[in-house]
């Protein structure tokens, strides 16, 4: 990226590198989401989710909208996890009401070994335009993130067909074909080492990965199916040293007893669910990463004075120190009054500067 | 219980006791189910759910199928967490392909504070009745398993009036009105203690609650809403000391990062779904307590073959030592070949005596 204005709030990455900070940055997981009527004009605009997806102007509309209501520390690409299984042939459709169906699910080795990895610039080339406007808009307001599904992770969708399930063809490959599964999970890093390089060459200011699905693994299988995909992405990626470092963001959700390893692969900040004490994880991970998270996404049903009240927890929970992005445990979900997470970044901003004195 | 002959296996109570014993004991939740196809008639004869639960004949006859079928170390009792609730008049449906629901879930605090802890002589006699019968039919070949919900669980389904929910009506509750809940979980741990202690007047040779959805709740609300219950339950039962103390098994699914406080509440043993490694659990609870899992329910989808490998895989997770009970980190579910659960029997059989040596 060259040409782009400095940025004007760096609050976001200097708290992922563990820079001091005047409060502690706050954004959204889904935050370009359907709880806001403006995104739901959009996405009928569009016809289908993949069209909001694949347009770079409808993407970066959609990107924009929760910066004009809140004020949030960073923008993150409206897009999904599950752009690359669709460049790789498998037919991707949003059914409403159901989430996400692959035409094509993975049945046979032969499919699997049939798989190659995408052009980033080419059949996913829609992303990288997405993220270039998107910076272009921005205009240095707050940073872009951008981001991909873990390998386990598609691989799961890929061979279900499907999420919401127990995961079952998924679970029994694993078990009776493992070399199979390691070949499936080889191609998909690839894939996306090479999707987050273009992303950033494009101009993504910090990097995530999803791993929405490693918490359902047994603590062996999630070390070697998932755990393993993750540390080579995070050591295959070529994201800078120091000031200048894009950084680095893994979220493996509901896998809070392997915070400790995930704090060593090379990432430089962890995604935490909410069913685990910050304090705690702090004291997991020995503060080698910045942490992100974790207010429950349910108790943004509550009024917005109880809101303020888990906020003011959540902040206490992590303590003094510079490496906390406050966030959600998981996205936030289409039944949120917005005017709920006006409350809950208001009382981040009023709560958290007391904890960066 | 008294003309009751001595037990011919007492692997299952011993290994709660952290005795030795020459094998891991072996028992599965929901082993008398769907999966199944004598339970399915039995069902279909039954005419609903809840007649099956409500007649102590049949919920003998449905208790004892497992048992026929596959060497296991101890019956449990056939009944449902939701009999508590149903006593209290909330009326309990069973809503084909859908699961429980409740006529009238409360939704005003005159509903909660109307609620009165149900007689388990009264209206849960048909409970002990059918321990009894079952004690008498088992006639001493394994223990029996009586079991309850846990406050929070039971609170949860008795707001949301429904199963399968992210809990809103329970969390906002809870964050805007804490006293309110409180009033809610006393009341259910009255009822629980005296229904866990009717259960064991009649002859149930361990207790298990069921804290279903104590891992949905961020740490603090754990603690606090969750735990402090399961406490008031573990101190508030007595079960007797020593040799001839009926063992108390606590299973708060999902919430591992509370291992350490749960082994301090005063249960025997504690169940582990399958996302924690069982040597970390037993570091964690410092084998306080005794161990009860953690086979990945979904992992006997797989072949035969594969099932075997995991099962050894568990086995040696645990390790030497004589406090472990081979069950699943959850419920068996209804599309599980019968014969994949024999082969996992079959292999805690076979590989389970070296780390009894």
């Amino acid at each position: 990226m060259t040409d782009t204005p400095a940025l004007a709030n760096d609050r976001f990455l200097r708290a992922l590198r563990l820079q001091p900070v005047d409060r502690t940055p706050v954004w959204i997981m889904r935050q370009a989401g359907r709880y806001l009527p403006e995104y739901r004009a959009s996405r009928a605009r569009a016809g289908s989710f993949m069209n909001l997806c694949r347009n770079p102007e409808m993407a970066c509309e959609v990107t924009l909208q929760p910066l004009a209501r809140f004020p949030l520390d960073a923008a993150i690409l409206f897009s999904d996890i599950l752009t690359i299984p669709d460049a790789m042939g498998l037919g991707l459709d949003f059914i409403e009401g159901e989430g996400p169906r692959f035409q094509r699910p993975l049945r046979s080795a032969e499919q699997i070994r049939a798989l190659s990895v995408p052009d980033p610039e080419d059949e996913l080339g829609y992303v990288p335009a997405a993220v270039r406007l998107i910076r272009r808009e921005l205009a240095g307001r707050v940073p872009l993130i951008g981001f991909a599904g873990s390998p386990w992770t598609l691989a799961c969708y890929m061979i279900e067909g499907k999420g919401g399930t127990d995961f079952r063809r998924s679970k029994a490959l694993l078990a009776e074909q493992p070399a199979l599964m390691h070949e499936l999970l080889e191609t998909l890093a690839e894939s996306i080492i090479s999707y987050l390089a273009a992303q950033h060459r494009a101009g993504a200011q910090a990097l995530m990965v999803f791993d929405s699905w490693g918490g359902i693994l047994p603590p062996a299988h999630f070390r070697e199916f998932s755990l393993r995909y993750l540390e080579r992405i995070a050591q295959g990626l070529d994201l800078g040293e120091g000031d200048t470092r894009t950084p680095l963001i893994m979220f493996s959700k509901g896998a809070n007893t392997h915070l400790p390893a995930l704090a060593d692969i090379g990432a430089d900040a962890l995604g935490l669910d909410w069913t685990i004490s910050l304090a705690h994880a702090r004291e997991l991970t020995g503060d080698r990463v910045a942490l992100q998270g974790n207010f429950d996404p349910t108790l943004l049903y509550a009024n917005p004075e109880a809101i303020r009240n888990e906020v003011a927890r959540v902040l206490a929970d992590y303590g003094q120190g510079h490496g906390h992005v406050f966030n959600l445990g998981h996205g936030i979900t289409p039944g949120v009054p917005p005017e709920h997470l006006g409350a809950l970044v208001d009382a981040v901003h009023e709560f958290s500067p007391r904890y960066h004195g």
